[in-house]
């Protein structure tokens, strides 16, 4: 009430984040830690659990006033939103839409799939006599020749010292584990347990998870930060620090080291031994497989941007330092160039657009932007600088996705901010994701023009002048986290312009190489964990994403790690990424004059040529009507 | 003079040891070092070079005195032994010829056999551009393929991490090294060198050998005693000490930094950078091959006496902890049973006997004696535990085969020992081939019963009682280097005779297996540094070796060494190591009641059935005789 809007809900659902989904605006400057007190609420039936506040006096709370940042459901409940909490009934119903397509992430793999790089069998032997003493090696091959009709060649040195103690323990039954014919691993008995670990490594997170690969189940996840941002924020730093003496190994180190860290906490989760890891499988860009290997990627970024592998050989984990026993195979996802790398592969192959007959646009969000175009029968890839405003960076308030960031944002008629911050902390700064539904929203509300100017005389009490052009004040040093005002200026949005602009000029440009138009995309898939939260009408809005009917958007989540995982549980799909790896065919937009045309004139809002975003034109067409 | 005896000899000869191999008997009691002055010989024509000595006067150098011991040949010259010298004039000559079908170690690889497991190409790839910016690994798999048909499908860490820079050093000319399709080095350039380590591990002495594998050269040599004799003389107490806690590792620890100071040797002998070197090819017997790799040994000691491994899989030789580069292979030559090792198998191939038509009879003697018979359609083998007795062991006053060991030994006619020791070192003991010598004296001169007795009534100023009955005086302590007396005991004796007698049983139970006679025997070729100084008519004489027609007899040295050279330079021969490993049949002599019969009949000088030697038989009746 007073909007007479129906929201279903979840027990424990938070009132704020809930009217925001809703499209309800509720005054809120602290980000939704009850700092403010702004975002009052009457409970006229029913009962949400609430916690305490200094702003509410114990009056209020027996009228019924809760602060709704500090309340969750507890059951059906009407909630009485006063005017000055709700100054616009209604903003828009389709945010609440927008993220219905997503995938679920981390499902397990279906188990006909498994059949993964190492692999394993149960013998039982004889007891050796007079007659028979042949080695304890050469009893094991001829028991796993006629046992499984698998023929062994080699056996690892790990391996081949546990045999002897193997054999004896459990009356000869021994479990061997199997890459290619060479035995890694000798296990007494038959319940051996086989896990593996799949890694993303992204230029900024590292993601790992457990899985056993008998069953294709996540037993545990775990990530980090990539420890290498301390050398550098963005792939090329980190070249540029790989040069200095030392530099290279001490970014390979880094990395092996927080990746060693994982495999320890994954391990800890899911109560497995390390010791019981017999693989692991990894994707990355092509620079963080480079610096994992502690290979220069210098000649990554000289022209002609040649790596110095791309379909990497597997090798074993140990030999880069990872804490696993001798023989475990370390799997790298193949890169296809300089800057379309075994991330991208991966994500590609766990979408399945190498098979599917759709049109498939595929965009992996992140500082470098890469986009895959094609289908079953051609694959086209390009990758494009879009700066790391995504991440939060080059913004004067700017952050990466943590709590405390502001990621919903909503104006009131009179231009008041209603923000709400990841797990509702004070808020702390902008996350890739606000920045967007903040631009979407000034865009909306007509404070900010199609060139990205503020227009001071519509927001007056918000809008100011900062040093470097107009800013508009999100939240007051009092209820920051930070104890300072926090903004978005006008350079910030021409920031985050430039970033949509790249993007959408590469899509553009491959789509015109192709001889294709974005309404002949059958379905578009964001990938990258900043696709998991943007927004995707905002995202439209503003012209990061083609103006397309949104039931062909999927949003992927990390796709290089369910790339990974499929890896590591199907030796099948590791064949078909170097497969699919070889078909792509990498264009270097850099050197594309049409890529550069079309990146100009997508610094605009949502794009110079309004036509390619006609739902949005329309939309902006009946705003101005309705205001 | 006066035996009128003519010997031919190269110029800087020494004469105490001339008149040795010539049979010619001159007092000497300190093993030539010139502290005795018992060996003055006088020389009438021609001139000898002389260390002086404070035994000779003056004097005594005007009229021609010399000590036989400190004087070498300078030209013709005739020498005159006077009587109190020379008391037997004529000993045997038979002695003179058992060293001339000596093989020469460590002769070059011919050039043809060349086919290093390690094999090198050179390419030269054009420089990349934007048409062509695949990866340098692939590009460096095409040109490898274009220029030399060759297939490769991976590469090792290392080499991967050199390959950037290597490529772009050399106007893109580089020299890659494959084993199996696998890159395992680059190099800038055509100069690539590749050399290969080979090693003997034996129980007692580790040898390696530096080859240049481009062209079979042994450019440098080097030996330590195997450091683990401090764990242990012989394999069963080396296997006892790998049982005890930390046992194993600390085994394969000392082994290992063993060998990595060789390599170091090596390669500062010859000039050769470590890194140069890509392959460690390494033969040994079963149980040292178990300890280099840290396998426990303890299953080679319990019946059915079954090895962990026998065909050795290559492994990388970093593995367990030698200096070399990442992807250098380790080869070890395979083991054929728990007491028939690698060392055997490549002294066969090495000696050809796997593929002549010739029934040959390959003995390694040494602490544990192994016996090869067969040709190249059947290999029969065994090893029988002679005991340290051959190496010096087990005897009062027993030593290995160093400077200052009693090598030769000659009695006169009143039983009075003529003694040389290696390098003519005051006497220290006694090595394995002396105590052969003094053995056969004994006997020829009758003061030895051919059950291992002392006649204390002939030779009454040497022969005495001591704590385990007769004991014969070579060295007072007066001259000995160890201040003490040096002797040789009954017990002594027995121990020897139980050593040639469990050699001998082991090939006459050979042969019976295969119902042949010791007179069907074409060759025997004896392996083994002991093999190296043995002298072979006293061999035969104490029943050590058969009796059969000397000319059929080789001395092959360290043939162990031999084959790994050959195993690192040929792969064909490695092959042929694995085939031959295969094809040999290993009889358990522990259990075979004919060979402890043959056993204990072999405990008598030379042997109880006199028949089995004929020529000695004749020899010993004819001195009788002579007598």
């Amino acid at each position: 009430m007073p909007a007479d809007e129906r929201v279903r809900a979840s027990e424990g659902d938070n009132l704020l984040q809930l009217a925001l989904e809703a499209g309800l605006h509720i005054n809120a400057s602290c980000g939704g830690d009850g700092a403010c007190g702004k975002c009052r609420v009457l409970i006229t039936s029913g009962s949400v659990a609430c916690r305490d506040s200094e702003k509410l006096t114990s009056d209020d709370y027996g009228q019924g006033w809760r602060l709704a940042c500090r309340s969750s459901v507890q059951g059906d409940v009407t909630v009485e939103v006063p005017r000055q909490s709700s100054l616009q009934a209604k903003v828009r119903d389709e945010r609440i839409h927008s993220h219905a397509a997503r995938h679920a992430e981390g499902s397990a793999i279906h188990v006909s799939m498994l059949d993964p790089f190492v692999r394993q069998y149960t013998v039982t032997l004889g007891k050796p006599d007079s007659a028979d003493n042949s080695s304890d090696f050469s009893r094991l091959q001829r028991q796993l020749r006629k046992e499984h009709d698998v023929e062994t060649e080699a056996m690892e040195l790990d391996a081949l010292q546990d045999l002897p103690q193997a054999l004896r323990s459990r009356d000869g039954q021994v479990t061997a584990s199997l890459v290619h014919g060479r035995i890694i691993r000798i296990e007494p008995g038959s319940t051996a347990a086989h896990f593996a670990v799949a890694f993303d490594i992204g230029t900024t997170s590292v993601w790992g998870e457990l899985i056993d690969v008998q069953t294709g189940l996540v037993l545990a996840k775990s990530s980090a930060y990539n420890p290498q941002i301390s050398c550098g924020d963005d792939v090329i730093s980190r070249i540029i620090y790989s040069l200095k003496p030392g530099g290279l190994e001490r970014l390979q180190q880094i990395l092996v080291e927080c990746l060693s860290l994982l495999i320890d906490d994954l391990a800890l989760k899911s109560g497995i031994d390390v010791k019981n890891i017999s693989q692991i499988t990894a994707a990355g860009n092509t620079v963080m497989s480079h610096l994992l290997l502690g290979i220069t990627p210098k000649y990554l970024r000289e022209a002609p941007y040649v790596p110095a592998v791309a379909s990497i050989p597997p090798m074993r984990a140990r030999e880069i330092g990872l804490p696993v026993a001798g023989a475990v195979p370390l799997i790298l996802l193949p890169c296809v160039a300089s800057y379309v790398g075994g991330d991208i592969v991966a994500g590609v192959v766990a979408s399945g657009m190498h098979e599917t007959e759709k049109l498939t646009l595929y965009m992996d969000l992140g500082t470098n932007g890469e986009i895959v175009l094609g289908n079953r029968d051609w694959l086209m890839t390009a990758s494009c600088s879009a700066g790391p405003a995504f991440e939060g960076g080059g913004l004067t308030c700017g952050m990466r996705a943590m709590p405390g960031a502001i990621e919903g944002f909503n104006l009131s008629a009179d231009f008041e901010p209603m923000i709400v911050t990841i797990e509702r902390k004070p808020p702390l700064g902008i996350c890739g994701s606000g920045a967007i539904n903040i631009l979407a929203e000034f865009m909306e509300m007509g404070i900010l023009s199609r060139n990205g100017k503020f227009d001071p005389r519509l927001a007056a009490s918000r809008i100011r002048e900062g040093a470097g052009g107009y800013e508009y004040q999100l939240v007051e040093s009092a209820f920051s986290g930070t104890g300072s005002d926090i903004v978005l200026t006008e350079a910030d949005i021409d920031n985050i312009m430039r970033a949509k602009a790249a993007m959408f000029a590469g899509c553009h440009a491959l789509l015109e190489n192709a001889s294709l138009a974005f309404s002949d995309i059958d379905q578009i898939i964001i990938a990258g964990a900043f696709g998991d939260y943007v927004d995707l009408e905002n995202a439209i809005a503003i012209g990061l994403f083609p103006d397309i009917p949104r039931e062909r958007y999927t949003f992927f989540g990390n796709g290089s790690l369910h790339g990974a995982r499929l890896a590591a549980c199907s030796q099948k799909h590791r064949e078909i990424a170097e497969l699919t790896a070889r078909r792509m065919t990498n264009i270097e937009l850099s050197e594309d004059r049409s890529f550069m045309d079309k990146y100009i004139a997508g610094i605009f809002l949502p794009h110079t040529d309004i036509n390619l975003f006609p739902t949005v034109a329309a939309r902006l067409a009946d705003g101005r009507a309705g205001s």
